[in-house]
């Protein structure tokens, strides 16, 4: 039978979130039943809760970066038992029979990946809801392990900030001897940092403040550029293989083509829209450069991912919030004030 | 000593080609000596004749689709000898110790390569000058083979048309199974066409005119794609590997990028500028795809295209000029009245 879930949801576009009851589904063979512990706060829970991108149905409870444990699991589940530390991302289910689901790319899946809040389920069709609760029901094969020994509470954004900034280093190849840069030090770019850094690459953070040089260099970057400084920005012409562009809004991507070398890719992660000012095609074509997109990562990825931060001790850093405080955080959230994500504890819904 | 050198000549941006004489340089011992027998006109020797890109200095013999015969080599070439067809084509010098260098990409030389025409000898720092003309003298490196039997007239615009969209096609790893569109019929666009073709590739020109349809398939073509039809656009969704645009004015890649599969690379080989209307970064990150840009190719990839041109029987279609034509010639090019190069048959200097 259903289960009766507790969440956090925005009953409209200017609705603050507020305590919300909701059923889960009745388990199938093939899902997990899971018991939510944290919850990861990114961007894009703010821009569906006040639909910004105009695709909102309320009510929504936003939230995927989830981290749990196991309560049970269906029939045919082997991968899985109760008990187990697992995460969920974006994601939770997908066409599973085209070429992207094949390789384990579900991102890209050709009839549309089923996303984690905001989605409709494909099975019977209601919509999803996020991680801003007590308990999710998930496939298996959107399931992730979380390896023995990670600090859950930092887990959290590995499953959004963290996979969107590993899958682009990792698809152009990042690794010992690679240059690469990271434009903004938000929830993306703190996670590009750490992970490019123990990829083995020599890591540059672009940054138009100062004042976050102590912490770039905590993260992982062995230089800092301000990117407002063209003496600075012209010292690194020609440098880098890989830029991940984490910056969420409209900006002028042409300051940063020249510092690209031949063969050079500047991937966006961040930013859907318009490029304005124009983009300059001339640098481009001059050295063989381009400017690509990115979206998060596929199950595959995102487990090596998870398996790659266990081996390295990486998690995200992170500022653990009760769900109360979530209007207050997405306040902050448009300021960048936070270091550098926060995390619902999902004990406090009990509270 | 200098060689008496006969050419065409533009004396300022408004002026009509001419005959104009002017001395080459003595040969050094790495040089060779070429009888220029056919010289492509391509649409880079008219912006410059007509200063459009702000760096001509004058007077300028233009001209980068060199082929004719060796007529003597310096003391130290040994892979050339009196007689051989020859070609040389946009570059005629480079660094030679840079990374791309090293590959053999001397277009992306760090210390820039030295171009045919209106470049600098890196030696003695006179003016380059081009293909116009009755001889050139060329080190060694920069020679390129013509294979055996191949037709010297439709040859000579492989040596920019054919290599600006064999690089790509190479770069991007075409070939059986690939889907690869080519933007534009003109010079470069049907080369792209039989080059692609050649490979392996499935083939669609996409096209904004009607009529082009039988030639299209007769260069190449499986496919044409009337792209000011948005059905016919539709119908391509989620199609192409590689997009090789070979436009030489601002226009819009918005249409192109959702025919685009995942992973896919629309790249730009003929228009340096702003990308006019805004470039929409939102099926880039959706789908992994990339805008880029590529350069002509190196002496390496120049050699190859040769070679592969002339196991497969491939030239350029051409339509054989004598040299008091250029201007007319270059009316009818800002027309794209021509199928699909007009060569300069050199002899016609004589005359």
């Amino acid at each position: 039978m259903p289960l009766n879930t507790l969440g956090y949801a925005a009953q409209s576009a200017t609705s603050d979130l507020a305590p919300f009851r909701f059923e889960r589904r009745d388990p199938r063979p093939d899902d997990v039943v899971i018991d939510i512990l944290y919850c990861g706060v990114c961007h894009s829970d703010l821009h569906t809760a006040r639909n910004d991108w105009g695709w909102t149905s309320y009510p929504i409870v936003p939230g995927h970066e989830i981290i749990g444990r196991v309560r049970e699991v269906g029939a045919q589940v082997t991968r899985f038992k109760t008990g187990d530390a697992v995460g969920v991302g974006c994601m939770v289910d997908s066409c599973r029979h085209c070429k992207p689901c094949d390789k384990g790319e579900e991102q890209y899946c050709k009839e549309g990946s089923t996303f984690t809040y905001g989605g409709q389920d494909r099975h019977d069709h209601t919509p999803t809801q996020g991680g801003y609760s007590d308990q999710i029901v998930v496939s298996d094969r959107f399931v992730l392990k979380v390896p023995e020994g990670m600090d859950l509470k930092g887990a959290a954004p590995l499953l959004c900030a963290g996979i969107t900034t590993w899958s682009p280093l990792r698809h152009w190849k990042v690794g010992k001897g690679s240059q690469v840069a990271v434009v903004g030090l938000g929830g993306l770019g703190h996670m590009g940092l750490k992970l490019a850094k123990a990829l083995g690459a020599e890591v540059t953070l672009f940054t138009r403040s100062k004042g976050k040089e102590a912490d770039a260099r905590r993260l992982g970057a062995d230089h800092i550029v301000l990117s407002t400084d063209p003496a600075q920005m012209a010292a690194v012409s020609d440098r880098f293989d890989l830029i991940v562009d984490t910056v969420p809004y409209i900006h002028d991507l042409n300051p940063y083509l020249p510092s690209l070398t031949t063969d050079g890719t500047l991937v966006l992660v961040g930013y859907l829209g318009g490029l304005e000012p124009l983009l300059n095609t001339t640098p481009m074509v001059l050295g063989r450069k381009s400017v690509a997109g990115s979206l998060i990562g596929g199950t595959k990825e995102t487990q090596e991912m998870l398996d790659f931060c266990g081996e390295h001790g990486i998690v995200s850093d992170v500022e653990v919030i009760g769900v109360q405080e979530i209007n207050a955080a997405y306040g902050r959230l448009l300021k960048s004030d936070v270091k550098y994500r926060f995390v619902l504890d999902l004990a406090s819904l009990k509270g």
